[in-house]
């Protein structure tokens, strides 16, 4: 740490809002972090403040070009009352991944660590108690020259807010009904697909509401050159169990690795489970579908951690995924994966850092 | 028009730029546009006021899922000293069909051109006159809820900003030197290629750097699904003219319906030249090359107009064009289209609008 933080305090800290109708993203807390980028001083002036409205000129990039990145994560409360990050580094790395891409200038990995945990320490009050519940991190960067040209942006933005999140699940985990899409695309080896930008997200939406006027919770994208191979569920990656054995896309390019995702494999490889990641078509799903062997199927991301997959329709079939119930991997993976997140287990894979 | 565009003036007018530096997209005018829109209201409140920074939450979703729209279009002074706009209603059409690709409600076509033409009749002593210089417009929408949720956002803001704009060429008509990309993709068949929104252009900054580093001034982009088709040079559309008839690619739903683009094709049309919009391989134009038939290649946008490719570098292949010189269709487009832009001569297309 090179660089000092500085902290402007609130005078007066908002109320509290409902623990039972905390949604996601809705409500944010009294400070946030943010600093600057030029291409004189670098990344620049890094500070807490109180949260406060953005002033930008209306030529201002991200409005414009697109220039945009983002991240996911959450601090936990143990029962115990440490507050637990699971493997922030992680996500502080993917964000200058998504730089590089994006043609954005990379960030200091350490010093945002430092800041994620400043700032958290500073809003401890506002990690939520709740079962299930957690105090959403969401770090981003965003091009703020106020220049038309189109063009690699001068000057940027980095912040992170926080927002205490209800739990992804009322009870326990509820199987999804996916529909596979065969007309839109998420993304291209070429593209951006790899990489977490605000275009991914815009892109998926017409996809996303056909899918729920048709009746389903949410899209599965096939790969956009041959419209074969499957690669993520809405914005989480996906596996398949198959005959005792584990499958999912190999990050080609155009799949988010998600650190969920490496998480399960990790874990499940530490288990013995066999862990395949390759191309897997949606035929071959199919067959397997056919043959009886397909015993599981969930999606991974930070939001729901494991999300059953209850039911696939591709064209006009149905295929009805372990009679629509939560399977035992699927099960036993979000116990232990939450468990080690709410410290309520020994971490043996050193992915949570405490606060 | 239903709604009253209220007008709130600026007390000071700002001093005007050097008309010999203004670059493009630099300098902002006295006043914009400004309206909301939201659920319950739909779009409202319509009102020129002065250019003022725009006031945002940090959670505002065009920042995060990258729902953003623009257009661009140019008002041009002419001799007399009246004030055109070339196909205005063209411009505003194509922003709704980018507001139902990204999820975003509809805007009222005329109520905008009301606001472009109210907004320029206000404005009219930033139209540059200097040659080849004009007054560039700007209207764009962005997503402005606060809200962290991956879903169509419920608030909007539309806009327009003006800003004048210097002569793409400093003297004439100047060939550039395109490299062939064929890694990096643009867009896909599925995707979002077909609209004017921010990621596109955020995800070709890579490319562009490439390219630029390479030696050349743009990239011509391949079909994402098969890297064979040429879809789009930079961001202008793309024509061949070979044996004296003029190629296109046609309009695929990844590469985007230039304005420029149609006009062109109509303008050839007139003249009874043969123009065929179809699919167009990079090895057909390679090898009409080998053979000597490649007559003149060109871009064609609202910045330049016309842009005539001197060089294609594909692979090892260096394809030089027209001995590296503006073609003589390349150039009597340009002097057309710019001399009907400016009104110096009538306009039997009924193109211009006088404001």
């Amino acid at each position: 740490m090179n660089q000092l933080i500085e902290l402007k305090r609130v005078t007066t800290k908002k109320d509290k809002p409902d623990l039972s109708s905390l949604g996601f993203g809705k409500h944010f807390t009294d400070h946030m972090f943010v600093m600057e980028y030029d291409k004189e001083k670098g990344w620049h002036d890094p500070r807490i403040t109180p949260y406060e409205p953005l002033v930008l000129d209306p030529a201002a990039a991200v409005f414009h070009y697109g220039q945009a990145i983002f991240e996911g994560l959450k601090a936990y409360r143990t029962s115990d009352n440490r507050v637990l990050l699971f493997r922030p580094s992680k996500n502080i790395h993917r964000l200058n991944v998504s730089s590089e891409r994006m043609s954005m200038p990379p960030l200091d990995e350490e010093l945002v660590l430092e800041a994620v945990q400043q700032l958290i320490d500073l809003e401890r009050d506002w990690i939520p108690t709740k079962e299930g519940t957690s105090l959403y991190i969401r770090p981003f960067v965003i091009a703020t020259e106020s220049c038309l040209g189109v063009k690699p942006a001068l000057q940027y933005k980095f912040m992170i807010i926080l927002s205490p999140v209800g739990a992804y699940y009322a009870n326990q985990l509820q199987p999804v009904r996916i529909f596979v899409e065969e007309d839109y695309v998420r993304a291209v080896r070429g593209g951006v697909g790899a990489v977490k930008t605000g275009g991914n997200y815009a892109a998926s939406l017409q996809a996303q509401l056909k899918a729920e006027k048709l009746g389903y919770d949410q899209v599965l994208w096939l790969d956009g050159v041959e419209k074969k191979y499957v690669e993520e569920v809405g914005s989480m990656n996906i596996f398949f169990k198959i005959k005792g054995e584990v499958f999912t896309p190999a990050l080609n390019g155009s799949i988010l690795g998600g650190i969920t995702r490496d998480s399960v494999i990790e874990m499940l490889r530490s288990w013995n489970v066999p862990v395949h990641e390759r191309r897997i078509t949606i035929q071959e799903v199919y067959e397997a579908y056919q043959r009886g062997e397909i015993e599981e199927v969930f999606g991974t991301g930070t939001a729901a951690v494991i999300s059953p997959v209850g039911e696939l329709s591709w064209n006009d079939e149905r295929m009805i995924i372990n009679n629509f119930e939560t399977g035992e991997l699927s099960m036993k993976i979000y116990q232990e994966m939450t468990d080690i997140q709410l410290g309520r287990i020994p971490d043996p894979y050193q992915w949570t850092v405490e606060v």
